[in-house]
């Protein structure tokens, strides 16, 4: 991610807003490991989170301190605005160590430079890198800190979306619409699972005619045939076959920014039993969309997904959506809210969901999708996509 | 991966050797969470590692026990060939929960029903997904347990392959290879990075005639011009121009296993420095295969390579290569021994490497890679392509 990406103002009004709800928590500071954080915060890019690095926000330091690998300080340089006093590197010999040494080390001598070595520090504790030893690294390193689990802080802070952020999904969006579009025509009798999976990745990555596509943070996802209940199977060598419903879920990405889209299709004549599926489908997400609007809570939308398809004598027990935008593997989630019973979260205008809900029954899966972004008037569905069972 | 990738008796030696390893460290079990050592011990693949998971295998229990979202026990069906009482899932109000639940609970939950909740527990700490948050809540659940750092458990199991294990590798560098020349093909002044990644990407997936691709742990990398010392920079829109130096590092995988390659290409006519540096790499890579074979040390072949690039008034602090093969993302690396000073691992038969120095000087940056399996003779490699700089 190039520094243009956004300008530094908008940098610091997020670096700003978190400092905020440091001060609401009570923190010094807060160290971030989730990558995406760490990129909402800096602008840093860059595939280096197999290994550990951080960014630090203090409540005192006017800019963040990128923390990392020294081969990936150039990364930070080249992606990010902060100045070259904010960047600082840990040598090789800290990576998958056998002397010993362990990044956090390195970050808790960060922390002590910064003066909050004593103080109460914000720990991303539930991130996907922030492992338990970096965690017991840093109670070693610091015994007079007192450390508070931080996870969702930045999160809560990512959930609305800034115009400009807004104008990276819907350029995911975009390319979502010609990533489905691929994957529909590719999609036969016979041809090989990963044909079709090399279609729609082709596609998400030469995006559109204006501008490409960055890598999204899950593969497309294609369960099919006898699997359509097991969303997360990835493709095979397996020949798609007459009779094989499709579901495919996949996202275009753009700077980092998601748009996620899920549609089904099916191979051959569809049963009569998977049209009527569909049909409800579409009736229970244009309900819950249509229960969007700023001031009512996630557990509102949800239930109105459920009163639709109960009609229809059927239930789902998961979650139907959750908040996402800004993503790196294995998750374009925010893990903030989620549309679900008991999730009390109120919709404010420039929140953005992934609204997901799908039917399993004995015979077969059904799964259409939106990503939508709140307005003051209700859901903008982000992407133009017909909502129907497709068939090839 | 559907169940017919390895044989079951592969699965069983496999567990057994985690389990001569539990015994050797006086474990009475141990909680797998890397997505790759779930895979290795049962077979299980999915896009399920954003939510949290594992593989318990204890000493008494003849089969190990996987233990995930609810969503995805079909998967574990699909994809491993555990018997139905193996098979262990919590409700999806554990995942992002709103309700103070964790899937550390319901993990925990099993360790008690294993009859191991008092005992000596292996967690592989420093794992990605393991998080700090996991270990604390499994701490709360079981205040009898004695837990203990098993991280590269598994790993070093993991480090010498079988004869079907190296065929895959071998399939994924014929992967490899393709994908590679569509890059070096694709490549040219005016061509937008994010063409030459979907050209990349697409043949990653396509594969070769005879089978598909699955996702690399990686995406491709491709850092060019003035970035080429920063290696996880990913493609942007940026148009290559004549003058730019290009390196590829990217990896075919097949049913999960890597065989990574990285070359070096060159928009336009290649200044004679970079000429003399890529012979260098050359020279270098060919004297570290050469160093080689069962009973020498890794810290010994990067040796060889250091010493021959230091012939040239050369040096480079990095490490050159570490044991690979299964992998997910974030990394297709085994974390366990490296190709550097002070690594004294014996090399044996059968283990895996992928070998990647690289020279960055002021003007530029320069990287030839190999991925080599260790033969009672020495290194042998797993792809056939050109070791040379390339021009576009």
């Amino acid at each position: 991610m190039p520094r243009d990406v956004f300008d530094e103002a908008e940098y610091e009004r997020r670096v700003d807003r978190a400092k905020e709800r440091l001060h609401e928590a009570d923190l010094d500071a807060i160290v971030v490991s989730d990558p995406a954080n760490m990129n909402y915060l800096t602008g840093y890019d860059g595939w280096s989170f197999y290994v550990h690095q951080a960014v630090v926000v203090t409540a005192e330091r006017d800019e963040p301190v990128w923390v990392g690998r020294e081969m990936d300080a150039g990364g930070a340089r080249a992606t990010t605005h902060l100045s070259e006093e904010s960047i600082l590197s840990y040598s090789d010999d800290h990576v998958h160590s056998p002397y010993d040494l362990h990044p956090m080390d390195y970050i808790a001598g960060v922390l002590e430079d910064l003066e909050v070595a004593d103080g109460r520090i914000g720990l991303e504790m539930d991130a996907a890198y922030f492992t338990a030893k970096s965690y017991t690294r840093l109670q070693q390193n610091l015994p007079d800190a007192e450390f508070e689990d931080a996870t969702l802080l930045v999160g809560w802070v990512r959930i609305k979306k800034s115009e400009a952020e807004l104008e990276y999904m819907r350029q995911a969006a975009r390319i979502s619409e010609n990533a489905m579009q691929a994957g529909i025509d590719a999609i036969g009798d016979g041809v090989p699972e990963y044909e079709a999976a090399a279609a729609i990745y082709e596609q998400l990555i030469r995006g559109t005619d204006e501008y490409g596509g960055d890598y999204p943070s899950i593969v497309p996802l294609m369960p099919s045939g006898d699997h359509t209940d097991t969303p997360h199977l990835t493709w095979t060598d397996r020949p798609f076959e007459d009779g094989d419903p499709v579901i495919i879920e996949l996202s275009g990405c753009r700077h980092r920014y998601h748009s996620p889209l899920a549609r089904t299709t099916f191979v051959g004549d569809p049963p009569e039993e998977l049209e009527e599926t569909a049909d409800i489908v579409v009736e229970g997400i244009e309900a819950a969309l249509d229960a969007v609007e700023p001031g009512v809570t996630c557990e509102s939308v949800e239930k109105a997904w459920r009163d639709t398809i109960a009609q229809y004598g059927l239930e789902k027990e998961d979650r139907i959506g959750y908040s996402m935008g800004l993503g790196y593997p294995p998750d374009w989630g925010e893990h903030t809210a989620s549309i679900r019973p008991g999730d009390e979260t109120v919709l404010e205008e420039n929140m953005t969901f992934h609204m997901i809900p799908g039917i399993w029954t004995e015979a077969v899966g059904m799964e259409i999708s939106e990503t939508f972004h709140v307005t003051s008037s209700g859901a903008e569905t982000l992407a133009d996509f017909p909502r129907k069972l497709f068939t090839a």
